[in-house]
């Protein structure tokens, strides 16, 4: 804390003398009567040039200030006459806190791939762009509890051990303290023996939980991790992601649409303010016309379409795809990109689907055939969001339960909430990583987790 | 959406009419010519009063809402007449939303004990209580992330699943998607054979990978839950709990106490601020005195002392303990506490403790003996935050490991962390549900996790 800290100072306009920095090297170029040290301590992209000359003593640690050791430079800093920034320091001291080890430091100058630095995840958030895909992961989270706390919501967290297995999302994970290699029933142990007594998993939701706490505070949402135990190796599963999930009482599919629409267009516009530099290294390098689909998403009226007039469109599209589109069954990734890239070229909301392909949950429309559902999908990613209006009519709720071959008396506690004081009430799931990949344009999700978890890999 | 929140109504000057508010009805009063409804919404602790009128169409709905009922009124909100609000409603329309069930629903007027509640916990947040917890939890959890992006940190993602079991911070619960009730061995299959391929723990402390991560971006914190298998049951302890967890480069163990004592001060002082009524609700009916110890908490300087003479403060106090206090054992939450509560009167810093008692990560000193840890201390609580400057040297770090009769081989990816470019770092670890209960006066974690995790327990 001694240290300022770059993103201050490239961005300021007084600086007192002298002033310290501590960073890693990120180049060295070595001249006839300087040194050109690029400095970087993670705070921003940018790096604080700094100039070494010959006759001071800052030159003795010169030859030890290699591409990835940690320094301390003390100096002035002065308008640069270099290109490419305003300031620069011009060093008085130089000092070596942490070798860099050249020989063997893997993050020398040159490219690497994706997939080389994946098995690095370690040292990877120190390249410029996983330092910038994990700066807006973080500032994207900021924007999302400033957007609800504006609006009213309060971040509750739901519990990430489940006993409950009803949300039917998917392949849970176990959480158990025996052990499955010892036959547990061969020592006369029985679930009564583990920790909870019974069956635990890790959640895949936290939406029954948030209603409940909704039905308190009116208008909540999680942002946690949630899991699925599905061997599936794509570009946009991992076993462990998070997940935002408002829900609020008082509102219906309507304004589920709104909320949806109004979060993501704020978060990509508090992003396009505060993120202006790591978008444009994704916008140069890695994703051309990054800037302008955000700022599209950013100002632009979302389109909404009902289910059925998304098959609709898709069956006459002429498009040839894997899977044909047809009524009553779900939309397709493709089908999903082909409505928000192609058709559209916009962020498009389908709502009202075929109450056989959708959660119990979700509240029947009058036609007793499709649910107040919606998926909100944007180009690039498909499926960003995806949420309902909640039966909240008991009866309803009981029967849809009871027509699936389960007993609504398992749902004591979440069919309470519509005994006592039921309200309509709306909410959706956000997945934040396919958020992040929105905004970075970044194409798997594996490279916008920090230490991402898929079958088989739990490294780190 | 198309109704307005209470917490807004009550701190408007100005208010349209007429006007929509949706709640649920807390009491209902009738007498001759008139009712009065409280009505809350959950935005905020206090009700809006809602006046009808026999003579009104809204008088037809009174007698179904009753306590807990969802109800929309429209009306004109002007002055009150009545004690202790400013506002009231003058009802015109009353819709009943969802029916309350009075003969069955539990959360009739009268008080409730807390074990009571606990059984009910997807009720509880619509209490006073309750609901308060909830909202200064949020706040609370807000002012955690403003405070460290306003000085620079990111906020990081590490995570939940993990490989490593080296943190030593206690048992660890097993996710697997076999099943210990099937011999594993017997069907043939091995470890390879589960959906990581190798051992997977629920993660006690993302710290390790933060580490990592602070490499990169220079400051950073986890805000994410952590899991303990440990089979206690005490009013401190839950299986599942929110951790805090900055690491920042460039800093010492000054520093690092610096950071923990403005982050409790800052978020002590946003709660004071932002849930004056809360605050107020728990000093007159639970924790006498909350707020003057907050008060002091917010503006006063923290004591430091090392470990040492925290230890010679014990044992000159004359203070009958279950355990003495003894050089070289670590301090029991009864010499925390009476250290915070009986001798400073203030939260304390203790530093500097025997190596043998903390984890193999902190630094050494230049003594041999002691490591550059810190345990912050409050009132009420005990140990709120526990850190340490990290040991960044390679050759210490291998040599504590082996000492620990470990193989520094296993910490391969953490041992790059000092082979590449090594930084003095520190970085500390505060238990959110901690934070609450010191903010809320509230003496039982199970009152301030919305759906607590305990051995035998794993409700809703």
């Amino acid at each position: 804390m001694t240290a300022g800290l770059i993103r201050g100072i490239l961005c300021s306009e007084n600086h007192p003398s002298p002033l310290t920095v501590k960073g890693w090297v990120r180049t060295r170029r070595i001249s006839k009567n300087c040194a050109f040290l690029e400095i970087n301590d993670g705070s921003c992209l940018s790096n604080l040039q700094c100039v070494v000359d010959r006759d001071t003593d800052a030159w003795l640690a010169i030859e030890e200030a290699d591409t990835g050791a940690a320094v301390s430079v003390t100096g002035t800093v002065q308008p640069s006459l270099g290109k490419g920034q305003k300031w620069e320091m011009l060093a008085s001291m130089l000092e070596i806190l942490g070798k860099a080890a050249p020989e063997t430091y893997p993050l020398q100058k040159k490219r690497h791939s994706d997939e080389f630095l994946r098995g690095i995840a370690h040292l990877r958030p120190r390249t410029n762009k996983y330092g910038s895909v994990f700066r807006v992961r973080s500032e994207a989270a900021f924007a999302i509890h400033d957007f609800f706390r504006a609006k009213g919501f309060y971040y509750v967290h739901t519990p990430i051990i489940t006993g409950s297995d009803c949300e039917g999302a998917g392949e849970m994970f176990r959480v158990t303290t025996l052990d499955p290699f010892v036959p547990a029933s061969g020592q006369g142990k029985t679930i009564a023996d583990d920790f909870f007594g019974k069956d635990a998993k890790l959640t895949v939701s936290g939406q029954l939980e948030a209603e409940a706490l909704a039905t308190g505070l009116g208008r909540v949402y999680t942002f946690g991790p949630t899991f699925r135990a599905e061997n599936s190796n794509t570009p946009r599963h991992a076993a462990e992601f998070w997940m935002v999930e408002p829900e609020m009482c008082f509102a219906d599919l309507h304004d589920d649409i709104e909320l949806g629409e109004a979060l993501i267009r704020n978060v990509t516009g508090h992003v396009l303010n505060h993120c202006q530099e790591e978008l444009g290294l994704f916008d140069r390098f890695m994703s051309p016309g990054l800037l302008d689909r955000l700022q599209s998403i950013f100002s632009r009226e979302f389109d909404k379409i009902s289910y059925a007039d998304a098959i609709e469109i898709l069956r006459k599209s002429g498009q040839k795809f894997q899977y044909e589109a047809e009524y009553g069954s779900d939309l397709q990734t493709e089908h999903e990109r082909f409505l928000a890239e192609e058709y559209f070229k916009n962020p498009v909301a389908v709502y009202d689907y075929p109450k056989d392909i959708k959660a119990f949950y979700m509240r029947m429309n009058a036609d007793n055939k499709t649910v107040a559902a919606v998926d909100i999908l944007v180009p690039g990613i498909g499926e960003l969001i995806g949420g309902s209006q909640r039966e909240e009519r008991l009866d309803y709720l009981k029967r849809r339960i009871s027509e699936l071959g389960q007993d609504p008396d398992d749902y004591g506690w979440y069919l309470d909430l519509r005994r006592y004081g039921t309200v309509p009430h709306s909410g959706f799931g956000m997945g934040f990583e396919r958020l992040v990949m929105m905004l970075t344009g970044i194409s798997n999700i594996r490279d916008v987790l920090p230490f991402p978890r898929t079958p088989g890999s739990l490294e780190f």
